[in-house]
Parts: C-alpha cells; structure tokens; sequence
C-alpha cells in the first residue's frame, strides 16, 4: 500500500501514514488536536479543517458551508487522506497553537510481536508434533505375511528411518480396511515423542497420499471469549480464526460465579458441556472458513485460566474459590479430545496448557512461552491486563508471577458510561488546552456510545497532565470550561452532549470513574513492584515488558506511564502479543519443543500470594495517585509537571 | 494327607496312594488290569477284587453275593483306600497272571508346573507392575498451596523416592475430593514402568490405607471357554477362579464361523460385546467368591487366539479367514478396560497378549511366557493340543511356531461316541489281554455316556500294542472275543454294553474313530516334525516338551508316544502347564518383567505356515500309521512290539 505524508500546519507535525488513512485519526496519530465530539460520525462537525495542498477524499457534508467547502474546509473526520498532504487545524489565538503543539507528542502503542515459522526453524527450536508420511507398501503374500501393523511400522523402518513406532488401538481398528481400500498406499499420521528418544504414536492412516494437508487448532478459552485459530502445520500459517463468547456466561459472567454454579448438582457437567459447545462452534467455523475436512485436524492446543481449564476438563473447580486456593494439578496429560467431547476425529489428541495455581492459569503460562520469555537473558516484565491481571517476571534461569485483582474498569466496568472495545466506545481522546474542548474518535467512527479502557486510560492521561485534574484524580475548581460540571456531589467532565450520541444522554467521566481506573492501575502497579521486591529486584531490573490481554495493543503507552499503570521506561522495550494465550497454543502447535520447555517453566515458576505478602497493601496505597505518591519513580513526567503552565481559571465559580 | 501302599497280586505290582483314594483308580494308576465296563460305577459288577490285607471303605454292594463279601471280595470301584493294602485280583489263568504283569506299566502323565510366586522373586523376575503407597500428607495452608496432585507427587518423591510420577485425567479428577475426604490420608496406586525409568503412573487414590488390598485379573479368551482368575498382587495367590462358555458360542463354534458372523453387519459388536459380558460374568464371580471389591482390581491381563482377541478389541477379523491370513497387529497397547466395556473401574487397564500369526495368538505367546521357555537355554518344543493345535520350539536366543488343523478328535469331535472331558467320559482303559475284556474308568466314577481324548489316546494305544488293531488302526480279524464286531462294514470294539451305560446305547470304538485319531495326531507330529526341520534340528535336538492345553494333565504320556502324537522321550522331561495362556496372564499380572520380554519374544518368533511347507504333506502321509511309516522314530516300542505275542484267534471268522 501507498504511504502519505501529513503534515499539521500552524504545527508543523507530519506523520505518514497508508493511502486510505481517515484524517481526524491521522491528526490523532501525530499528537494534532482537532476538537470533535462526535466520535469521528460526522455529526458535530466541529473537525473543520483547510486542505491547503494534496488530495482527500470525502469530507463534505452539509455541516460545511458551500463557501467553506470552496475554501477548501472539509470534515477531518469524513476525510480519506489519498495523497500527500498539508492540513491547517483552525486555531482560536497563537497561544493555543503553541500549547497546542508543546502537548502534541505522538502516539505510541507497542510493537506488535508475530509468531514466525521461519524464525521458530532458524533458531532451532522447531520439533514437529506431528507428521505425515506417505507409504507405498508392498502387499501381503505368501511370502509376506507381516501383520498389518508390522507392514506399516516395519516399512517406516526401512524407508524413513523410522523407529520406536506404536500405534494405539483406534487406528490399529481402522488399518486392516483402509491398507485394502486404498490398495496399500496410504498416508500415516505420526505424532512425534516431546522427548527424543521416546515413541513416535501411529495416530492415523488415511488412503492414498494426504501429506499435503495437515492442520492443528489452537484455542484459548477465555472466562468471556474463547478464540480458536486454525494452523497449516507445513506453513505455520494461520488459515482462519473465529471467537465466539464462551457459553458459561449464561451461567455466572466471572470465574467465581463459574464456580459457585460448578457447586450445584450437574453444573460442573453443564458448564463443561457448555465450553465445549463453543469449542465445537469455534472448530465448525473456523475449518468451514478455511475449506479443510475436520477430519483434516491432527491435533489441538488449548490455553485458559485455572478454572476455565479444570471446567474444560471436567475438573471441580470448588477449591479454587476457598483459602488456600488450591488447584487440582499443574500438568494435565494428553487427552483424547474425542473422550471432551470436542468434534474431532478420534486419534486428536488434545493439549492443555499446564496452570501455576489457582489465578495463573495456562494462559498465562501459555502468554510466556508464546512470548519466548524463558529464552532470553533479559529481565522480562510480562502483564496480562484484565480484570485479574497476571503478572509474571524472568527470564530464562527464574520465573516468579502473581496474580492481582484490578477489578472490570479496563474492560469498561465500574465506570458509569464504560463499555468493551466495541463499535461506539471511545478510544482516542485529545483536548484543547485552551478552550477544554474534546477530540473523541470511537471506534468504528459513529456516534459515541460509551469509553473503552484503551481511551479510559487516555483521558485520565491527558486530563492529568493537562492540569484539568489532580493526582487523587479529583477535577480542579472554576476551570474556564463548562464541560465540567457537578452531579450528585462529584465533578464530571462531559464527553459529548446528548444530541451528539447513540444513547441520548450525556456521555461523562466522572471522578467516580477516574477513582476505579486508579485503583485498577494501582493494584497492577503495586503488584509487579511488590513481584519484584519479593524476587530481590525493582522496576529499574526490568528489562523489557511484554503486555497481553484484549487491548494491550490500543493502549498509548506514555498515557500508560502517566497514569502510572506503566513504569516509566522507553517504549521500543514493550511489546504486545495480543492474545498471549492464544499464541502459544499456536506454538506449541507447531512445535515439540515448547511441550518440553513448558515442564521446564511450570518447575521454574515461583507463584506469590500478594494478598499475603506484607508489603503490598502499603505499596497498593501508595499507588492510589496520578502516577503514584512517589513522583520520583516516574522523573521524566516529573519534568514535564515541573514546566507545565497553570491552566486558566474562571474569575467567580461555576454555575 | 497320608499316603497308603497298595501291593496288587498276584503281579505284586506296588503303588503308593493318598489315603482316601479310590481302588480300581488305584489299580489303573498300577498299570493293573481289573475288568469293569461301569466306568466304575458300580453297575457291571465285574471288578472284585481281594482284600487280602489291610482295610478299605466301601466296596460291599448287591453285585457281591454273602459268601464273597464274608470271603473279602469287594468292588474296587466302590472302595476307598483307607490303610495300606494287599489286593489280589481274580484272574483266569496263569497265562492272563504273566501277560498282563508284562503290561503293567504304570501310568506316566506329565509334571505339572506351577507358577510360584517366591520363585520369581528368587530370579529376580519380580517387577511389581502396580503398587500402592500410603501416604499421611500435610494439608494445604497459607504457606503451602501446591496444587493437589503436585503435594501428592512431591511427597511420594520425598518419602518413597519415587520419581517420574504423572497422573491421567480421571484419576486428576478425583483427587482434590479424594484427599479432603479422606482428611489427606489416602492410598495412591502406581503402574510401574514396563522399562525401568520410564514413567510411574498415579492411577487411582482412595482414602484411608487400602495398601493391604490388591487385586489383579488374568483371563484366557477361547473359542469355547473363558477362564478368569482373581490373584493377589501382594501374595501372588489365585484367590478364586471360574469358567465360562464364551457367549460367542452362540454364534458360531468355531473360530472360522465368527468370523463368517463378525463381517455381517454389526456382528462385529455383537461378538464383541457378547465377549465382554462373558468376561464380566466372571468378574462377578471371582469377586464375589474372593470377597474382593470391583473396585479394588487394579489391572486385568487377557490373553486370546488371534480372532478371540480381535474381536476383544472390536478389531475387524476379517483378513484371517482369507488368504494369506494376514492379522491386523502384532502387539496391542495397553487400553482402558472400561472403554471395552468390562466392569471395572476407569483406572484399570487392559493388557493383551500379542499374536504372531493369524493362527499363532496371544494365548500361545502367554504359555511360552508362562512356561519360561524364553529364559532356556534347552530346546523346548510346546504344544498346545486343540482342534488347532499350535506348536512353538526354541530357546532363549530364537522361536518358531506354527499353527496345525487337527481336527476336533481330542475334544470328542468326530468320534461316534466322543464327547468332552466332563463326567461319564470315558477317561481311562486297560484290557485283558487274553480275554479282551476292558476295565473302564469313567470321569466321575458314573456309568459311561462316552469317549474324551486323553480316553481315546489310550484306548488306541492299548489295543495297538497289544496287537488288537494293526499299525492303521484296523481290527485284526478273528480275534477271541465277542466284543468286536462289524458295523456298516466298519468293525468296532464294544466298550461297554447298553444296559451298563447312561444312554442306552452300546458305546464302542470303531474303525472310523480309531482313523480320525491317526489324522489329528498325525496332523501335530508332522507339524512338529517340519517345523523342526524348517529350522534345521530334528526330533532328537529337543530338550524338552512342555504340554498346554484343555486335557494334556490326562494324557498318558507312554500311550501318546505308543499312537505317535508324543515323540518317544523320557516322560521326566514333558511337563503339563495347563491353561498356558491363564498362566502367562497370570504372571504377566504379577511381574512387568514378563511385559517387557514378551516384546523380545514375539520379535524373536518366527511364524511358518505349514500349508505352504512343501514336505508337510509328506511327512504328514507318513504320519498317518501307528505310530508312524517310521518304525525307528518310535525305537522303545519297536523293541516291545518285536516281544510281542501274538493274540489267541478264533478258528473260524467272527458271526
């Protein structure tokens, strides 16, 4: 694709991006503010901007004047950049565009890391799990009576070298007639040992020559989504995937309410059922997209929190729930995915990422081993952000993790107008700095509905270091802004009006609001400082991050060091995996030896309790402040406060 | 018990008994002929004897007038030896006196061998396969939150030293209710290894020490029987046993006629579910009778022909019936005995017994194993006599087996008045030599209803060497007695008469029976004789005989050397195993030792289809003699039958 060069005048900020780039999100990206309070809909029209050189697209809508339009106004948020270009942003007075442009620092989320096949061979570490070998073999006689396992197992012996062979009683039942039907040429599916040396499992054998198609599954299944993936095991590559919201919602919307209803009388069955239902779904539509036979499925990988993996595994769950949390095991063995229940064939055996306890689960595990921690020198802080967030910190000698609860404000709970990372939810934001005015763009550009986390932690950010409010998160008085307002005793400051909405009401955040991010920040915060310091470490150890989780990728970073959710550090040292757990399903997919380090993880793996560990409550504390009560952790946001100028103030207080 | 010894006259032939045994058995053990054509019944009347010293019980009966019983005749079949005996036989004639002294040889079966359990320790062939541990574990606490099955491997690895230990997903399952109900105190089983330092399995936990409670089944699949034996794993004793016919029989008696039922449509399933019930029929029993819990069956051991254990499996045997006969595996993997259907817990695994050949099955390969036959340096020639019989020579460094039709003659098929090894066969003969009367002894000491094969073996022996039939089993003509006479042109030896009988018929031995016996041993000798030749060693190279099979304890060993089924050999070196397939399960049971070799064995196993073996139809042609073509294979009895008298003739032909 075609790249474009924006530049932002009065500001002088450029920024390229792909041909078909939207404007407003262009301006976003470079740190440009335009105010806009719709979303990016089109509706306010208040994201005029003056196209002085180079070509867009669209933009023109009846919120421009005819005169406006032939001045060469257009709606920044309607606009497709389609050429280089130089854009003027309409600024009120030259004190805004100086501000404005002291404050425009671009956006920076983290680098996103890509499983490679090619990198996995080159670095040695790829073992297939599973392969297939085509035979040609001879025919009995009276000459060759071998039986007609021996036939297959010998003949692999002497044509590939194979040895150690063993075929279990499923596929033994199906050789005689398939070696007749498919007159002695046949494929033979060969699961490879996790160690070398040990068996290889004749798990299929198939008529004729089948070596070209071989596929596996990856699936994380997740408290609300379960993600599967399906994986050519000759390319690596990923042919489809689907995510359907895990069924057990219906029957408890978290894991303790999971547990509870597994308490009951059949529910440790229903729930079980259930997962599997949407496990089976996941398989149907993720072969049906990809045209493979399900019969084409060698294996599958599953990830999933302690609770989702002893439910998947029809496992009771009830000690998790009480002190002194205890989970059922660690490693779970190998397992017939046909004996769940999954709709596969019957030689699919289906893998289950191992649990470290009770609230660091396989997904976890799973994150780390996809993410490579356990091969590098580096001090690794790994975060799963959610409403239990995950921490893990190591590197290839140690590992140590903990689990915290930040509570839903990151998925959009506890805070009034919260929602998920949906079409409608706020994700950006900007302000003037002058007039308080907002630029919202939400995802899908439409009207806004509500604020996702990723756009939560960008307003706080922003409102923050913007001085609009203080590090308890509490908005300051007689700010020169009728966007803030007072309602029920707390201040809030209005997002869009009602008119410029989907839900006809006001969309706001409050400091109620801004109050749970901080504690949701804070207990993430004080957890890895707390992990750290039980491990003889502190954040300046840390060598890089890795984040993973459902929005890891749309956080801004440096938003993130300024709430204080993120240790200031260089952002080219975090990086993003998406869904941790889904990519190492994937790798272990592709390869052995990530089933033969994992033992290795789980048996270097420290598990802490935070809740039992003294110094965490005082570190939590001290962790309920914009970034933090210790500003000297965070100097470089320090500097910047020290320089910031006192926003305007209105002379009487506000109506 | 205490023994008694039992002086016959005028022969002075002397044997000694248990007290208690019964005295015309007795007197066939001496080799001492006493008419009696009851089958010791009490009913012909004819075998009174003398006491003429010591004291029996019984033997006073209406077939005694006053006069003899006050003399001190009795009727030996109704006597019970009670004290040391002189017993003196009414003969005819001095002549009778020194012929049948000749004669008298006494009875030679075979030594039975028996597996003992301390013998296997001394040879350190002693490999637990399934032990159990007792474990006072600590429980979870704030300080100590190892996942459940983690706390119990970590302490088996702390206490008993135990390593390598994993745990399958039912067993996982039950753990965490396991161990809190039983207050952390439980009893845990492990499956060994069958290669030392591979991996222990936790296959089951339960509460409290159940440690003194262990149980293993071992079972032989036939065609027509299933045995099962209940074995304590902590004692190596058989605490119970019981047979049963295979339900299969009803469809079809044969192993070809399964088959026939297995390719229709769901026969199959049906033979192999009707197995199963079959299989836990005996379970019950052998439980029950031992007082054992199902639940405290650790491990099952099954052992089969080739069809008898696929159709175990649900393995298509289809290819066995049709050329060239192939079968579908050599080795089986162990399986879950639950998954088969069997009545036992899900932590019970089944292990089958490996086949060689389509007609060299897992219940051959269980008695060589049994027998030891791998742990040899002689050359041991095993023979498992059946309707199939199949033939195994080797040592320690190399087998090889074949499998001969002989035809169903042993177990009473083919023979006019044959039948089963089961009360009222015929199971003993002797005759008189000048009168041609027989003495009968029946199976159970009731009156005749017919002929088993260890009867038949010597009834044609005996009028073999005597010279009542010539060496192609045909009845010399003339002969001085009334009990042979010709019948549609065939002549017959009447046994016993009608009224003497249970079934109101004369029961005799015709020529027609006397040549079905020649084909079925005829069959088994050259079968050895040409696997004996196929791997360059001749009759002579053989060491030792071992004997499995249905009645191989009730053989005579001299009268089956006289017919040619046995070679001529010193009856020392033959030993009887009995069921060697029930054996070698059962040792398979006690010992993985025997698990890991049988893999040797079968690799060291070379099949040969006698068919196909261009000399085994000559050399069976030359076996179809008394004892055989060959003369000098038999030379003891060349030189008896060179002494040998001819028999007194009538004058004139037989009416």
């Amino acid at each position: 694709m075609s790249e474009r060069k924006v530049v932002f005048a009065p500001y002088n900020k450029s920024v390229t991006v792909a041909d078909g780039a939207n404007l407003i999100r262009t301006a976003m990206e470079a740190g440009v503010h335009i105010n806009a309070s719709c979303g990016g809909a089109g509706v306010c029209g208040k994201c005029r901007v003056l196209i002085e050189s180079g070509e867009i697209e669209g933009g023109i809508t009846e919120k421009l004047s005819a005169e406006d339009v032939a001045k060469g106004y257009r709606l920044a948020c309607q606009s497709t950049v389609r050429s280089d270009l130089v854009v003027r942003i309409p600024v009120e007075s030259e004190i805004d565009a100086s501000v404005l442009n002291k404050m425009a620092t671009p956006r920076k989320t983290a680098r996103i890391h890509e499983v490679d096949f090619e990198e996995l061979k080159e670095q040695g570490l790829f073992i297939p799990p599973i392969e297939k070998r085509y035979l040609d073999l001879p025919a009995p006689s009276d000459q060759d009576r071998q039986p007609d396992v021996t036939r297959i197992i010998n003949f692999l012996k002497l044509k590939f070298n194979e040895h150690r062979l063993v075929a279990r009683l499923p596929v033994i039942r199906k050789i005689p007639d398939i070696l007749r039907a498919g007159g002695y040429k046949v494929t033979v599916t060969l699961a490879r040992p996790v160690h070398p040396g040990r068996k290889s499992h004749i798990i299929h054998v198939e008529p004729g020559d089948t070596t070209a198609r071989n596929f596996a599954i990856a699936m994380d299944i997740g408290t609300t989504t379960v993600y599967g993936q399906l994986i050519d095991l000759l390319t690596g590559e990923v042919l489809s995937q689907h995510g359907e919201f895990n069924g057990q919602i219906s029957y408890g919307e978290d894991v303790l309410s999971r547990i509870v209803f597994a308490e009951k009388p059949g529910g440790l069955e229903k729930l079980h059922d259930v997962v599997i239902g949407t496990i089976n779904t996941i398989i149907r539509r993720i072969v049906a997209k990809a045209q493979v036979d399900p019969e084409e499925i060698s294996s599958i990988t599953l990830a999933g929190n302690t609770t989702m993996t002893q439910l998947l595994l029809k496992i009771n769950p009830r000690y998790i729930r009480y002190s002194p949390y205890v989970p059922a095991a660690t490693l779970y063995p190998p397992i017939s995915a046909m004996s769940l229940g999954m709709e596969l064939n019957d030689h699919v055996t289906a893998l289950v990422y191992p649990a470290i306890s009770s609230y660091v689960g396989g997904d976890i595990v799973a994150g780390v081993m996809g993410a490579g921690l356990y091969r590098s020198d580096e001090v690794t802080l790994f975060i799963d952000i959610g409403t239990n967030a995950e921490i893990v910190v190591g590197n290839r000698d140690w590992f140590a993790c903990a689990a915290c609860s930040a509570g839903p404000a990151f998925e959009g709970g506890g805070i009034k107008f919260g929602m998920r990372a949906s079409k409608g939810a706020i994700e950006d934001f900007s302000i003037d700095p002058v007039t308080l005015e907002p630029m919202l763009i939400t995802i899908g550009n439409v009207r806004p509905k509500g604020i996702c986390g990723s756009g939560l932690i960008t307003m706080v950010a922003t409102l923050f270091e913007l001085g609009v409010i203080d590090n308890l998160g509490k908005f300051h008085v007689n700010l020169n802004t009728d966007r803030i307002r007072e309602n029920e005793g707390r201040r809030e400051y209005v997002l869009a009006r009602a008119e410029e909405t989907q839900i006809d009401r006001d969309i706001t955040l409050s400091e109620d609001d801004i109050d749970n991010l901080i504690r949701a920040k804070g207990a993430i915060f004080s957890g890895y400082q707390t992990l750290l310091e039980e491990v003889g470490l502190s954040l300046d150890d840390v060598d890089k991050i890795v984040l993973a989780g459902g929005f890891g990728s749309y956080i801004d970073l440096e938003k993130a060091m300024v709430i204080g959710l993120l240790p200031e550090m260089d952002p080219g040292k975090i990086t993003y995996i998406g869904n941790g757990s889904l990519m190492g399903c994937k790798m272990s997919a592709l390869t052995n030896r990530l089933r033969r380090d994992v033992v290795e993880v789980t048996k270097k793996m420290t598990n802490f309790e935070l809740s039992e560990t003294r110094s965490y409550m005082n570190r939590y504390v001290a962790s309920l402040f914009l970034p933090h009560t210790d500003l000297g952790l965070f100097p470089k946001l320090k500097a910047r406060m020290s320089s910031r100028k006192a926003l305007p103030r209105r002379e009487s207080p506000a109506q």
